[in-house]
């Protein structure tokens, strides 16, 4: 902005500008608001922010995160969800995803990430190894990946069903096809080769 | 999200989603960037913004935001911006937007609002009174009112002219018409009737 950029502000307007989704533009309207009117909303914010830096963190068994003081993530310390499925997930945001369709009621096991030679992602960077002892302690019957439909995601995919092996446990992961209200216009020729590949006798 | 949001993440995406420009989504995204890629810029946003809460204020003369330490702002020290041009703006935001245009080189003066019966804004709530000071003071020999093309943009333009008065000032306000680039099937009839009113000889 150079001459008027006050520091202090053109500081508060870069960190927002951080953020994902949000541009310069979208971080000056913010600050504007935060600076103009004192209603104590930019303090709550600072305090929301550091409050949930300090006590919020990866749940040591799944990889949820979760309120450091109580242990175990909410899922872990529900037994309704020992129903022995296991979703494994790339991220929380997918869990959220999940969750808010109310299509899944097993539990979750984030990964962290996908396997990628071009990002150097290597399964010792993914939230792996820990999957076998799970399986055991947990009773899992069925692993159902909902990972990303994409190359790194498959791959993922196979790398894990090769670490798990045969311990007697199902593998499954999302139908591929048309998505609900999907017009074939607009839909890749991948995903309409996985629909046909697919396709369900009526 | 109910079951699956830990409460202070909750809590936090709940301050994000307050934001202007940042909806539930966006506040869910920027939340789980935060938390999951512990990069510190959480920490220093809570700190740029606990910074700016305390340190930022308006300007004592013409109410552009500045920083406590400085005494009066950037406009206001500055002599080179001694011209005699007053502009007249809203709010802050509209001094950036002025600013990055690089179209004015004279002080501003913001009324901090606008008047409006519906919403209750009267004269008091404003930013007027000091007007008539700064324009001894400062040897103000223009006014250009650059407030919204509205009709309450247009009431506080004609109340800050009754109160002024005959200041030996002369006032302006910046032209309405067609937006540069404008395709006439996109602009109102009120536009339209302003840039016929007028029209430039050529």
């Amino acid at each position: 902005m150079g001459y008027a950029m006050n520091s202090k502000i053109e500081k508060l307007i870069k960190q927002f500008a951080k953020l994902p989704r949000v541009g310069n533009r979208a971080a000056q309207r913010i600050v504007l608001a935060l600076l103009q009117t004192r209603d104590g909303r930019a303090e709550n914010l600072a305090s929301a922010l550091l409050d949930a830096t300090e006590n919020v963190v990866p749940c040591a068994v799944c990889g949820c995160l979760t309120d450091k003081a109580a242990g175990a993530c909410e899922f872990c310390r529900d037994s309704a969800r020992a129903n022995g499925q296991l979703c494994i997930v790339r991220d929380m945001g997918d869990v959220w995803v999940l969750e808010k369709s109310m299509v899944f009621h097993g539990r979750y096991h984030i990964i962290g990430g996908l396997l990628s030679g071009a990002s150097g992602i290597m399964p010792d960077d993914l939230n792996i190894a820990t999957l076998s002892t799970r399986i055991k302690n947990e009773k899992i019957t069925e692993i159902i990946f909902a990972l990303p439909n994409t190359v790194e995601g498959k791959t993922t995919q196979h790398y894990i069903m090769s670490v798990v092996g045969d311990a007697g446990v199902r593998f499954s992961e999302l139908a591929s096809g048309v998505p609900l209200g999907g017009d074939l216009d607009y839909i890749d020729d991948g995903t309409l080769s996985l629909a046909f590949g697919g396709r369900r006798e009526l």
